[in-house]
């Protein structure tokens, strides 16, 4: 009945009475539920690990269909489940819902038992860039993208970084002589001679990855200043392991009394007929006294109106001021951008953040010249 | 062929040549792609707004299969398709990827174009909480999870928030003398019975905004002293429109030097010997120096180990410590717990954010005493 070769169910593995795929995996597969002594060995230590005790409704994740194999789950308390093909004609694999459990063990667990045909492969290389909108990244790669192609090219825009894929799907002993991993590596030649110096990195390299990258390889320090993105541009950088190398801190100055009294934004900036919180005045101000306060050789300010109030017709929603302090030596040195970004409160926050990042890639790799989505000039 | 009542295409319809849901569509239903005019215009005024000519390349982002029906897209260039059933039985809707794109074009479009049959509705009820297990939630709903209950109740788990599921799936007329308002009601009200005091909030509340809502009704203001999570508390808290009423700002305090020198932590906490950063006293230290320098009437902390390094045996990975000051008149108050979450850098980092939230959460609704989900007592 069944026509696909592997049959992945996410989900429904939690403890609860709404939790029903191992259930219903077992009366599909038309075998009974077995408790695994060595999963519910894992979940108990799992537990434990939290100083916890066991709940008595966990135990329920301990039931596999018989025939089944436990997938251990390092991430949670639920195991998965794989069935290897018996009277069904295709391997079952079923995953815990929850991306932060379901990712690894995928990669552990599934991955290594697709049974692909041995001379048929995929080879996929993602090169990512910022400062260029989707359109201008096409316009740049032209003839690359045709559909025809091998290895085909494409791209996808997430908020504002645009990623080229490469993808390679064909005989495993490559084509016209040469090896899939070769005509990978020959576009990917071709697409850096045409986006570079958008171009930050490749496969799970982020912007902030690369960005601190950067920063640690010219022994330079950072700290931020946030008004309108509130903390999210630390977040971002200290997402990424071992930032505290590169990373001291910052200020979130969200009230123009923050703004004022911890990193002194001079008050008269926000008088009546001053320029105001959201201006260039403002940004360079909390650009130079963070970096200042803190001692670093680079310090990031973010001002902005991120909506959806607070908006005006000579500032609309999405205007953004972001500065970037830096010191050489005695010198401290400042430049300033003005950015108009779309959409709503969290793109817009979001958007600055990253623009801040891509910034100060910039002027690492001593491009300050280049403009950058969204600026306005 | 097709047995479904409506198709939903997500993607792919992006300006470059690698986004061809436009012609999949045109070829599957045997129509010519044609302008339209008015798309058009909203793609050429959507560049506008953003100070940018549109480029050649999205003008194809104007074609629809003729016959199709164009769905605005406020939020980007890509606006959506509707096919109304024709010689094809089903519905078609093609939908932009990018979630902030889809969800509202789905919510204004597609929904109202959804076709019913008009005696069978579902109506759902969220209610989320913050402090308890899945299981311990589950535990206490009991009974009223029984998958032959109307309406069900189900249990999902996101971070450290236990959503519970109220959903009547049945006649418009509802069932036994009772509205499907009203029973969806009546089972509210034995949920809220159970789970009180742990409830947050019902629907769209986030945990940030639950908490913004009580410092508002109370009049109390807000700052923040962040270690591990590096501005991510801050980052939840301003994703709330007209967050600034009630938080002030806050300090990232990633390095021990900026723990000193920001907001005045004792040096020799960090000597050997000393507690160290990641101790009760650094983080009552954060929090009281934050209150003290901000001006609020309280201030939460967080100080910890997100991994994958810096753990040790007697701190794991996964130690965090949330203290909260408060002021109330000439007095200040401090508690402080201590955690042990599980999983890897993000979850340690996202748990311990939302714990502090539902730290403070608890105090201001008098329920200091209550344990948290993760607290070693």
């Amino acid at each position: 009945m069944l026509e696909a070769d592997l049959l992945i169910i996410t989900g429904g593995l939690g403890p609860t009475a709404d939790d029903l795929t191992r259930q219903a995996a077992a009366e599909a597969l038309g075998q009974p539920l077995v408790e695994d002594a060595g999963a519910l060995r894992q979940i108990e230590q799992s537990f434990a690990s939290r100083t916890r005790r066991m709940p008595a409704i966990n135990r329920v994740q301990a039931l596999r269909p018989q025939g089944a194999v436990i997938l251990p789950n390092p991430h949670g308390t639920a195991p998965g489940l794989y069935v290897p093909p018996g009277a069904h004609a295709c391997d079952i694999v079923c995953l815990p819902g929850p991306p932060r459990e379901m990712q690894p063990m995928f990669e552990a667990e599934v991955v290594p038992r697709l049974r692909c045909p041995l001379d048929h492969i995929v080879r996929t290389r993602l090169i990512h860039t910022h400062g260029l909108g989707e359109s201008a990244v096409a316009s740049r790669l032209n003839e690359l993208m045709e559909r025809s192609r091998t290895p085909l090219v494409g791209t996808t825009a997430s908020r504002t970084v645009v990623t080229c894929r490469i993808r390679y799907e064909g005989p495993a002993s490559g084509l016209h002589g040469s090896t899939p991993d070769e005509l990978v590596a020959a576009t990917e030649g071709e697409v850096r001679q045409r986006l570079e110096p958008y171009i930050f990195g490749t496969g799970q390299c982020t912007l902030a990855s690369a960005v601190l990258e950067l920063l640690r390889a010219q022994q330079r320090t950072l700290a931020v200043v946030e008004s309108c993105t509130g903390g999210l541009l630390g977040a971002m950088i200290t997402e990424i392991p071992r930032a505290s190398d590169v990373f001291s801190g910052g200020w979130i100055t969200y009230s123009n009394e923050a703004k004022r009294g911890h990193i002194g934004v001079p008050a008269e900036l926000f008088s009546t007929g001053g320029p105001g919180a959201v201006s260039e005045e403002c940004a360079v101000a909390m650009a130079r006294g963070g970096l200042d306060r803190a001692g670093t050789t680079d310090c990031l300010s973010i001002t902005g109106i991120a909506g959806p109030g607070g908006g005006a017709s000579s500032k609309p929603v999405g205007t953004v001021w972001i500065a970037h302090a830096s010191r050489n030596g005695e010198t401290v040195a400042s430049g300033v951008r003005r950015l108009q970004f779309p959409g709503d409160r969290t793109s817009i926050r979001e958007w600055s953040a990253l623009t801040a990042l891509g910034m100060l890639r910039l002027s690492l790799i001593g491009r300050d010249d280049l403009p950058l989505l969204g600026e306005v000039r």
